[in-house]
């Protein structure tokens, strides 16, 4: 590993320790040894030669030379066989020249091209050359690798953990946008549920007792169900091409903690189309429709539930966030249709799990345990969901039972209680960023009203009347209000799909971004848990003990560095 | 630490080091270099003049000079300019001229003399030359301040924490007595709760068949109903007063994460004597009274259970405890009360909502999750509210039914079963001070008992009678028993309304109790959790790095001193 | 912080500086002084004479000369006095001298004639010579100390917590065979649940008008039934012998956070025994053998889940495991035979004390919280007891009700969702050991199979039919490859009750051990957690500053040698 002839145990530790201290003048740390003194200066800006840019002349290497890597972004290994240099403007030249060519860049995403297409030819018999990989140790870790939980809440930020931390890179360029396909995301669905919930909730209007005086016309439930239909089918259309041409892209938002719940949005945005179908279209499903649309989310459940149980990284006690409520309320609002068909059974059974997995994950929530990395630290659009699978539940037992009898009533209160403690802390939600996300939570309000307006039929005063008026009005004012920002966003500001970090965070910890807490190390407040997963990443092996602790929101490191004096 | 010559970080972290180590003589510590020892030197006994005392002197300038300081505690900023002594003889001398200035101290918490005065004379446009607090550098943290409720768990302990901890200090004279209004909490609910309730037993006992045989006159009913009133008007009219003169003292109840459930026992109060009411005085209350007694009750949820959704320091797996079923009890007596006058919905409601949040709290607290810093870490009289709720919930639930069903009877059933889980433990009670928060704790008892007759009225036989009987009759003991001791407290010890240190805790950690653990630093076993507090209260930007994390009971510091060989 | 030729605190420390870093030439530290040197020396191999082997000379003696030794594990408090020794030969030969007075070893287990004989003795007055026990400190904690639950997580591993750590040492020889009853754990009575539980599948396979298609004999049950009598007398009879003569055992049993559960099971298969009679035996059986029935569970749930909520060590939030579920499957097979019975309120009580736990347990379980240090990584058989609860709930509620209404439909549907979801990941369940727990996991299948036959009574259709056949079949199934497994361990392999390490731990951490993570210190990755038992139970009082955390999976420690220039 090294080129001078140092001793056993300094040689192994030196790579580390580089990084670790490589600003003495800075630390005012001696070296005691002229050997180690030497292996610090390799990673001083002061060397500039040679093995300065020896990782980027590798990488060009592999991307230019083999013309088919796994994928292109800096291979964190190479730390351990080339100091890392101070970013230089050479940095900036060779990134340049990463820049010319990007292209390549999207091939690991790409379903045809990169992956893909040399699994293929392998399958054939004919494996292309691997050896380039192979020599910066990274043929191991392309992104056909799953990526592990943690990399996500380590790399991301913010309550959708779509944000990129500071000290992060990312694999594919920042500084100019994407292909379409890679910058639409699976919460674009929000969208489908957003309206078609909409749809429902018009119907319900024009057709229930308790709001005929306002004599609602059923023509908007078909305008809205129509609009509905052609935005389903269009969102689908282009997710199913991303599926098709980046379907690491999609992997990677399955395998993100909280992307993984809006693969439940499509399915319940199909039962939302169902339950809002317009009388004028059909007055009867077929029950085979039931089944169909309920096989998905059955798959989704036994696979998400079962992470949850099983007691891996996507425990829940790590990953519970409000976004868990999409998981849950396809049952309810599955029991809903098939109860609304005439189904016993089936719909019963959705009931009775979503009921169980509901308390399970509503008491978690509440509880706030400090061990959910992902719940977001204040007041937040998300917990709108909060308020979609009791509203949700008590429709469906209502139409289980045949009449909105004291089950139905009490989990239509919840909803309520719930509503109402989130309203009177709705300046809590000012300042955050806009997400196309924020559709996915808007149909609990109009779920709360649609369920007002049945609790109104039950209960007719003036009292529940103008609950039904006021909370049906909210749903449809923010509705619109999310229509006028998205439609601005998409035409004025051009920015509805901007890169969606979220995909394309690296999979390990980015070597460069540890000289700035390498600087910060000198002047006294080192990001410690920087330097812990950097140590945990890169360092495994060596003598320098790590003893890390992952505790309640901050981490913790104990550097036992043994000095031979 | 230090021997050879210091330079600039060095001299950054000395005023810390000053007093981390203060006590050279003691601590068997030399301080290798006349800077350092210097530097020492200044906080040490021996040098009695100028600095040591400059704290003092300040604050009596500052509560002298001004008239109307924010708060008259030695504010901890001053450690930073002036390294603190040891409490030598004119400490004490200096806190007996505070003793001779001490009214000013309840200034403070004054609604009309201090703070409030001064707010009212600046908004009439003369503010009233407040420099001096600026000097200390302690105007931001008037007691105005909402006191973070990290504040609370760090000074305080016990079960009902409201004992200080040996290394605190509080606002208010400890070696005096208090104004009445400032030592009588907002707990004393609890005896208005513990007579209202048996006022219901009696009349249940009286009214009932199954206790028809014990010829139970409705006079006991009538006469308890009249004492609950006329002490429920008299803690009301007190504790107004108290909100009237000391606002700041109410302010500082409603932030202790145990006492913010005793603002519940009010209302609860006022229910159970609208339960209670004698079938002489009125058979049947205006259903209007409910909805005015609801009311306080639905605001104070709305707030609460916000708190522990929200994730601020109050959130719910911080601040779990059993005391938290009171403010879940008030859904299940309202519900009762509405009920029992022939309303359908909102009992409903408060029933809906009380059974969700009871499934929540019963979880968390059943759990005894690590992070509930607040849950005692023995039995106390305290768990006997785990009692109350399903009690009630029990007889809530038959009065919306109609009739004492399998819902009623399987809550019931869970309060027997508490109930006899925590009696087979009662020994674990002994040896706990009395307090008048007892009073709340024998409602539970109380409730079980009424719940046991109802359940009698439904399955009479020997058994069910005889067990009315029994929890009667220890419902009726204990309260008996605590009247006793009250009284006793009250009349003949003098101590019933102790100094509520509680109320008093200093927003600070105060630096004089430094000095102690600094002694316990020379003699081997430090409290790291004083070291971190006092740490991250009084160096931060220096060159000390701490990594200190909070874990499951116990609290843990790693300090890396960067030693300059 | 010294800085002159080492006083006092440095003599304290050295006897555990001597092992923690007793390897100078490995970790290449060399020591600035020549006492420390000394020091160190004294724990090398190089000096094998005198005090490395004082330990065992020690504890012979105790052994040989007493006579009568309150248990013979190497005291670990001795590591005070005689640095440890590497594990010479020498050692090896003191280990066979062990095992030639193994006899005793046994003593401190057996009811009659160690301990207990000795208590008889001194109750008589005639103390026999303790002394050579005080010598070496271990008079006070003799076997009849209740382990702390933190020495059986500490000492064992794996999801039965039934292995040795490598680390730890065990009380009884581990060269040789024990005495059965030793070797004879509670979950053997896990064989008699599966057994009767298959009794009663027969019988209601044979009975249920929705399989009558397959024409099953009433004999099978008869058989199986018999059987069943017969093999829960058996393992009754020799629990009981263990019970008489191995009491210390049976208590060891009792503390061990996993085996606790199973002292369930004895009452469960009396229950299912009592269910599963064939109607030939008797068709009614007489109420007041529900009540004796039930007696011995009621009584162990008071004391189980008041541990769960007294916040002690074994507190919920620190021992859920699914073998929990052992604890709460009784109230619901207790209320089925109940009701079966024709009782009314009984039945009930067990049910809502059972579903309220349950919610507790199941809620806790889903959430898997780092701090449930007894919870499996992975999937494990024992993950099949998820299902028993729901399954016998649902026909408990069933027949309480009077009939399989909405709440035993979704009782069953959950037990089928998580059957389900068990069996999809079922490929989890290889490569674990085999053992006489996993009979406890097979009644569960055999539960959803008979709730399954009982909804087909409901529903009875193809699907429910074939269901109810499939699930019969693979619990029948699964309990005959575990009959097979079973009797080729007890004939063939003659291992099926090997030495139960779980009853053998020994108090605290032994000091031979520590050798090795001496070692592993040398060589770069201690265990911490080592360092830290070893430190906690070792070094208490001397100046090395330890601060430990326990947190989520793994523990820290971060000490803070001061070294001395």
């Amino acid at each position: 590993m090294e080129n001078h002839g140092i001793s056993a145990p300094v040689n192994e530790v030196l790579p580390c320790l580089t990084q670790l201290i490589s600003l003495d003048g800075v630390t005012g740390w001696p070296p005691a040894n002229a050997e180690l003194m030497h292996a610090v200066s390799i990673g001083m800006p002061s060397s500039p030669t040679g093995t300065n840019d020896a990782l980027f002349v590798h990488l060009d290497e592999a991307v230019a030379g083999d013309g088919n890597p796994s994928y292109s972004k800096p291979p964190p290994e190479a730390a351990k066989f080339h100091p890392q240099p101070m970013p230089t403007e050479e940095d900036h030249h060779s990134r340049q020249h990463h820049a010319s060519v990007q292209d390549k860049r999207f091939d690991s995403f790409k379903t045809w091209s990169g992956r893909l297409e040399r699994q293929l030819s392998n399958l054939r018999g004919k494996p292309r050359s691997p050896s380039p990989d192979e020599d910066d140790g990274t043929a191991a870790h392309g992104p056909e690798m799953n990526l592990p939980v943690d990399r996500y809440f380590d790399a991301l930020e913010g309550p959708e953990l779509d944000t990129l931390r500071a000290s992060e890179e990312i694999m594919l360029p920042e500084d100019k946008r994407w292909p379409f396909l890679l910058r639409f995301p699976i919460s674009s669905f929000g969208i489908c549920l957003g309206v078609s919930s909409q749809a429902i909730m018009w119907k319900t209007l024009a057709s229930s007792p308790s709001t005929e005086f306002l004599h609602v016309s059923t023509t908007v439930n078909l305008v809205l169900w129509s609009s509905a239909i052609a935005l389903v089918s269009l969102v689908f259309l282009i997710y199913f091409l991303k599926v098709v041409f980046y379907l690491e892209a999609v992997r990677r938002e399955y395998y993100h903690p909280i992307r993984v719940n809006f693969f439940f949005a499509p399915w319940i945005a199909l039962l939302f189309l169902a339950l809002g179908v317009p009388p004028s279209v059909t007055e009867r499903l077929p029950p085979a429709l039931w089944f169909v649309l309920m096989a998905p989310i059955f798959c989704l459940e036994l696979k998400i539930y079962g992470q949850w149980m099983s007691g891996g990284q996507r425990r829940l006690s790590k990953v519970a966030n409000p976004s868990n409520h999409l998981s849950i309320v396809g049952n309810f609002v599955g029991a809903l249709l098939g109860a609304s068909m005439g189904l016993k059974e089936g719909p019963l059974f959705f009931f009775a799990v979503g009921l169980a997995h509901y308390t399970v994950l509503f008491v978690t929530l509440y509880q706030r345990l400090p061990t959910n990395e992902t719940l977001p630290k204040e007041l937040h659009p998300v917990f709108f969901l909060f308020v979609a699978a009791p509203s949700v539940a008590s429709m469906a037992w209502a139409k289980i039972q045949g009449s909105f009898e004291y089950g139905a009533r009490m989990a239509y209160f919840v909803a309520l209680f719930l509503y109402f403690s989130l309203a009177v802390r709705v300046n809590f939600f000012r300042g955050f960023r806009f997400s196309l996300a924020w559709w996915a939570y808007t149909f609990p309000m109009t779920g709360a009203a649609i369920a007002t307006i049945r609790y109104a039929n039950e209960v007719t005063n003036v009292m529940t009347q103008a609950l039904s008026v006021v909370l049906s009005s909210v749903a449809t004012m923010t509705v619109t209000a999310l229509l006028v920002t998205t439609v601005l966003h998409a035409f004025v500001l051009r920015d509805l799909f901007p890169n969606d970090i979220a995909i394309a965070i690296s999979e390990r910890r980015p070597i460069k971004t540890n000289m700035k807490w390498l600087f910060h190390l000198g002047h006294g407040s080192p990001d410690t848990k920087d330097i812990q997963n950097y140590l945990k990443f890169n360092c495994s092996g060596t003598k320098v003990e790590v003893d890390a602790v992952n505790t309640n929101d901050d981490s913790e490191m104990a550097v036992e560095l043994e000095r031979k004096r």
